[in-house]
């Protein structure tokens, strides 16, 4: 056989590298998407067990909502206008835009919705999708904590529809799809623009600042805040299942962050895996070392918290940050997310079960700013069209540290007031919250018609249901569908 | 140094792309063998607390059992004719074929057993053993949900054996091992012959039709029909198990479709991916549309169950169809998956505590129609000689859907009456079924030697083995081996 | 565009090479990492409920103590000599050496701490980093389960940080970062010197070791052996969580074994993963068949421990070896780690909830003599600067066997050593064993601070902090932290 040519060659090696960078994104998307598991897991073992069923409900349907929402518009929303990607023709070329102070702000993408036409759904497309998908997902899950133990289920459902459609993919096309806070650099010399390299504000901050919107609004939990003042603590009912969940997260999360370089060739991706890896461990000793000089025990949940609040915080600036700084953002994450939860919890009279607001909202800010603050110049030429590499403010670049606070208020302004709108309305509609009732017995039965557990040794009498191991009827309609479960 | 030569330089580039093909492969075999533990949850999530060692066990020993019949046997049978793999020199060669109608019809393959000579034990056939064995142990996995709570721990075990060296691997072999089922494309004309991209015949009918035959043969759980006629329902004891176990298949699933490129050089995995992704959301939200509709409430065993149906549906044709045909083929499968459960259990009355007979054997046969109806033709050329990409009926291939149409008959035919004949055997040798005095108070002492869960608080006094929380003597030649787990 | 030059296509070829070099490690070790679920899991559901936000606790936060003991110390005295990594420039390039016998000794490394200068954060670097933390974190895990149920959480904090930062490091330089071990084979004429290809001695041996150790020190828990002589067993809490975590674990023994090529470019991972199944399956089957026959049934946790002996087993030899070595060294060790379970039980009188001793510390010893015997020559040339394939005693080279032989002497001696003498004076500063009250009370509550598991249906009286169901008073000063949880 005779030798190839110099440009066959070529074309092999481009394919290779092709293939390498969309295998590399591909496992890194599976990774993010089990973090759905780890939330579940997470939220369930915080929360009691006569909400079990419909906790983990929650957060098994707002996958396939996410998907359904994300495949119909968000994708396109979001990814619209971001032109061609893993080397591909750009099919995705079309952002709305307007002009504001006589520069372009791209608002939303226009192209992409249902991945049609055929040719849209190219490789390159599919793993934009699925990989895009699994973050967005992340966001819809976590005010499923905050409202967790007294939310109907079908105001859960057209929320979380909400978010995956309108809420999530709008600011992330003005993060990462083109639109205007990553121009910020290029258009006013602001650093890079907002730069999030894997999502403290687009995933991270989203995710939080609607799970603070719905805690207030939705109200604590009954008997949580009684009218003396006093805050009555309610037990978790499965450490395993916390911990269990906090690892799947940890392993998850690996995928989020290196995932986000989008390219096995880039092997910036073991840094940033790396820094990933410290910064969870510096938040989790940190929670342990405070809470354990505080009251002398070292509660697991809130060693959960630390190593969950420090993969939070590292998500901004893992790629840009020395190893270091990656241990101190973490560590001051571990610190800042118990802090932030007995303050959210004692002092905004918020009830959130699993701590989600001070997790995901208050360290996604941190997050930002830490990328702002520490970003050490090493990594990121050519971002959003800047040439050198980002550049944090101990370092030198005012601009930088700007162009994240810009992108927080942002944040806090848009999601904060579409979830509170959204919320409003869909409270209208069907209502927010169960009936007290359902809170006191527990959601299972009446909106799940199954309990989490069941201590069953035989088959129930014909007609009555799934019962509590009590013994309580319950609903004859269900019990049609039970046998072949 | 001196330039390397283009020689040097194609060699190093198909290395590196046998590198990432098999790095693809290995990872997505991976990721498959880990449902077995989503399997194992599912099964035990579903049934009682009182059998949960037991559900536990056979799902756990069945990866060990499939290993060791595959290696020994069932491997050759199934991959001993494919020729090359992964570029390699073609060691595995030859396929026990014989004549009719004038065209060869390959039954089964002659090498490979045991990985045997050295010479064969290559990267690639190494490769090629554990995807393909992963892929067995999802079939093997099937029955033991079926006929879980009375199934006798050691029919099990031969049963299981049957399955990984004789039922699986000659199946797979006609589909996957260059068997007559794949070459009625090229002998007879129609379409591509039987395509199973990723096994919704191969394994989930396979196993499916197991479950059922299994699941009549060894008839229901004790109590479950009563002589007048009415059914009574047995709860799942945990609903996190089942729910967990759900997105740990569904996290794996990804490698079981993506995976079957067997290339990472092919990108039309992220394809792939993203089909199988979306046909699980519809699958979910279907039925939980379908069950709230019908009983008002959001039962997440059915909403597990729909997730599966839609991954069993899409698995055979998500590299050949668009999203929209794969949304589709998800939400029929979520619908389904709960009509067939019903029906089963009502009208034929075989007890399936998980529904397996409905997941894969219901929606495997409607993921194979789904390919021979929904296929594109923008994929597949070449496949099983054929040089054109592989069509459907609605494409105007009306020789492919007749070509999955066969494969269908002949899976219910082969593994329905080789099941049954080994069942029955097996049955006669050492009893298929425990007595009704341990089905009644729960399998895992009589059979497991051990309670799932123990609440003991302190040390057993010598002598009296494990102990249910209730306090009723265990079996004394167990508590010998107890201390050191 | 022209063509680009034959020595810009090799710099693309070895650009794309270690792209795929550093995705295959960096994903190996994220399945790594998550077997410290699987240790979670398995050692928690062993032990008692009484127990489980303890053990749970216990596995949980030695991640955490891990990354920050390695990363500040253990790291550089590992892999501070081992020179280039992943094709980069020697940053890694001091290694403390003695003379003896007219040879050097490397004894630790002595660049690499806290990852500094910035210079040396390189991709390599970073991916090394994170490879050998996960292994080093598992050695961490494995003596948390030998002292389960009695173990002071502060004590386990401090020996935790010892390991990582001294006992662990400093035995695996000598193996895998160019210490003396390893130059045997180049300066003794003893095979390859100590090989160990994943980790039986460095990994599972160091833990196995120091969990014989500190089980005898911490001596047995109250109750368990009587003045009478006899042995009262404790039966384990939960069997899907020993399954669960048994399944995670060699899902992520693919990672450990595999991926210790460190290079998806060497297809022989493919034949390591196939060995690991191999020898997991026929672990677990012959631990089964052992317990069948013996005792009549099949006791779901002799089979988890029996797989895992399996993959403790292959760790050394996985890529040295034939299948049918493999199938045999895993046979052996299911029925090995029985043995000598009971053995440690019923004659040592160490008193190992999970079986730790006998796992890791008896199996590693049998993986690294099975290297020594059935390792066929094939692979290795090169390693330790031997130029022919790595060959065991059975196949002709004695030396190898010695080298064996004077790794696992080195192991007992140095780690046995340093761990007595260690946990000793944390003995002495702040005790080892929990008081006698909390033992039978459980840990939880007085060490945690929260129960593991909690049947609360409604908020607990203010101040009350959290409670047992039984409704027993918990400690005041805990109360303030459970509302956000």
């Amino acid at each position: 056989m005779a030798d190839p040519t110099i440009a066959e060659l070529a074309t092999q090696i481009t394919a290779t590298q092709t293939g390498l960078n969309i295998v590399w994104t591909m496992v890194a998307g599976f990774l993010v998407m089990f973090m759905q598991a780890g939330f579940a897991l997470v939220e369930t073992g915080l929360t009691r067990a006569k909400n079990a069923a419909h906790t983990m409900g929650m957060n098994f349907l707002v996958y396939a909502i996410g998907v359904i929402g994300f495949y119909f518009i968000g994708f396109g929303l979001q990814m619209g206008g971001v032109g061609g990607v893993f080397g591909e023709a750009a099919v995705l070329s079309k952002e709305f835009t307007i002009t504001l102070f006589g520069k372009p702000f791209g608002l939303f993408g226009m192209t992409g919705f249902m991945l049609q036409p055929l040719s849209l759904f190219t490789a390159g497309v599919a793993t934009t999708f699925l990989f895009q998908m699994c973050f967005m997902d992340t966001t819809c899950t976590i005010p499923t904590g905050a409202a967790a133990e007294r939310w109907k289920f079908m105001s859960f459902v057209l929320f979380s529809f909400c978010i995956s459609t309108i809420i999530y993919p709008v600011y992330a096309n003005w993060v990462w799809g083109g639109g205007w806070l990553s121009q910020l650099g290029a258009n006013f010399g602001l650093g890079h623009g907002h730069v999030d390299f894997a999502g403290s504000s687009v995933v991270h901050m989203t995710g939080g600042v609607a799970a603070i919107v719905i805690g207030k609004m939705i109200g604590p939990r009954a008997g949580k805040y009684t009218p003396d003042g006093k805050i009555h603590p309610i037990a978790p009912h499965s450490i395993p299942q916390v911990m269990l969940g906090t690892f799947i997260l940890a392993f998850g999360w690996f995928g989020f962050n290196a995932g986000s370089t989008l390219s096995g060739m880039d092997t910036r991706l073991a840094v940033v895996a790396t820094n990933t890896m410290i910064a969870s461990a510096t938040g989790a000793f940190a929670a342990f070392a405070y809470v354990k000089v505080k009251w002398g025990k070292a509660d697991p949940s809130w060693l959960a918290n630390g190593m969950l609040a420090g993969l939070v915080a590292i998500t901004a600036p893992c790629a840009f940050v020395s190893a270091w700084a990656a241990a101190l953002i973490g560590a001051i994450a571990g610190v800042l997310v118990i802090v932030a939860a007995v303050f959210i919890d004692s002092k905004l009279k918020i009830d959130d079960p699993v701590g989600a607001s001070a997790v995901h909202g208050v360290n996604g800010v941190w997050g930002i700013l830490a990328l702002g603050l520490f970003a050490n110049g090493v990594y990121g030429q050519g971002l959003n069209g800047v040439p050198y590499g980002v550049t944090g403010l101990f370092y030198g670049d005012k601009g930088q540290f700007v162009a994240e606070l810009i992108g927080i208020a942002a944040n806090i302004a848009y999601v904060g007031t579409v979830t509170a709108v959204v919320f409003f309305v869909i409270g209208k509609l069907v209502g927010n919250r169960v009936p007290l009732e359902d809170e006191i017995s527990g959601l299972d039965l009446p909106e799940m018609g199954v309990h989490g557990y069941s201590s069953d040794a035989g088959p129930l009498p014909a007609g009555a249901g799934r019962t509590p191991s009590g013994g309580a009827p319950a609903h004859a309609t269900v019990a049609k569908v039970l046998p072949t479960l």
